[in-house]
């Protein structure tokens, strides 16, 4: 009966019903309203993430598609040849053209389906190195994964593809780099994200939705709120809802 | 693809993806294995749950039923007739039967669903108070809208409805009041869970699901870890998926 919100991404979007997350800061927002449903996939890339788009999304019309979905790949894509996680590299043009796919994917799922796109986060450089000796020792240092450079220049491919289809697009790269500190305040190693990290995201996510036209205060409830039962007779506030022939006999 | 682990109760299951909160906590642990999907009805007892039961829970094999529900009321039915709250109130003997109506339900809709039942958490009356005065006035001072003891006698009742239809319960009620300051440590506002309350409730749940079959670790993937992924050649580790026509064109 309620709509699905999708949340289709990494481990950034994997994580985000982690304690303080933005996927269950969203639940939350939407209780009664929507369902939140992560499909983050740690470690993958776009190029990898194409291979679930029937699945996650098919097309027949066995299962109702979701009135929202985030798209929330780069940083994976974004990992440097050369580095421990080069086997995650996608190069940018190709990234770009696979964010088209999916998004094309998701208009042809549904064509009034709400799709934002949001950009890498920005990279604490520092702390990925103190990150890569701790798990990979000191060869790793030679071999960092990932620059905030880098990252940058997939945000702003990341963009661009939603300019050009027209659809939303949050520079979470730039958004975040605007704080003093949002190294440490954002990012716990560097990469992922912090309970105030998420808080970020969360409230981008929030704007974007609200400013297209999924605004939660503006979104029926499923059923009635307490204040409209009249204990004396529940039924009558039930009563639209009476359309099964078991209804009567519970 | 996934299956869905829905949550069944009153605020404060519609709370639990709140920060801290049981449910998002349940959708981290069962993180790209199940959905967990909240369906709380802040203020709903036993007597108005029973009108959501053919909406939330069809019959029919219109969409396929959940592989879990915990059903967590009883907060509303133990209002005390005259307190501020006896709206809400619904008779031990009746809270009990609608329990029995509900998992009745439940097993039409799945005979295989695993069932839990968790009772009211207990009450901080002196907090209670507090609120009382803060919302309502010192009108309300007199009218206290639940007490400790009778949310005990409902979580009783609760645990006994368990027992005799041989379904898992968890008494929160009983094992909140094991810590010594549970009043402030667990409760809000002397009702609602703080969060770690929240993490009380999140660890008896996923103990009860370990105790049965839900056993997050022993749970497949939806898809594979990205270390099953050959990065020269994708294509493998998602051929087990290949199974619509248009997947190859993508």
């Amino acid at each position: 009966m309620r709509p699905n919100i999708v949340l289709f991404g990494d481990s950034i979007t994997e994580e985000s019903f982690a304690s303080g997350g933005w996927g269950a800061s969203l639940a939350n927002t939407y209780s009664r309203k929507a369902d939140v449903l992560g499909r983050g996939y740690d470690g993958y890339n776009t190029r990898w993430a194409l291979f679930l788009l029937h699945h996650l999304f098919p097309l027949d019309s066995s299962s109702k598609p979701p009135v929202a979905t985030t798209i929330f790949f780069g940083a994976n894509d974004a990992a440097l040849l050369g580095g421990f996680r080069e086997r995650h590299h996608v190069p940018l043009d190709e990234y770009k053209d696979n964010l088209r796919k999916i998004v094309a994917h998701l208009k042809e799922c549904s064509p009034t389906m709400l799709i934002v796109l949001i950009t890498p986060p920005p990279i604490d450089e520092e702390r990925r190195l103190e990150y890569a000796r701790a798990t990979y020792g000191e060869e790793a240092m030679k071999l960092l994964d990932r620059t905030n450079e880098n990252a940058g220049v997939y945000a702003k491919g990341c963009v661009e593809v939603g300019g050009e289809l027209g659809i939303p697009s949050i520079n979470i790269w730039s958004k975040m780099q605007e704080t003093d500190g949002w190294q440490k305040k954002y990012l716990s190693d560097g990469l992922h994200l912090t309970a105030q990290g998420n808080a970020v995201v969360f409230e981008q996510v929030v704007r974007v939705f609200k400013e297209a036209w999924l605004h939660p205060e503006e979104m029926p409830y499923d059923f009635p709120h307490h204040s409209e039962i009249d204990g004396n007779n529940p039924h009558k506030a039930f009563q639209p809802l009476v359309s099964f022939p078991k209804f009567n006999n519970i």
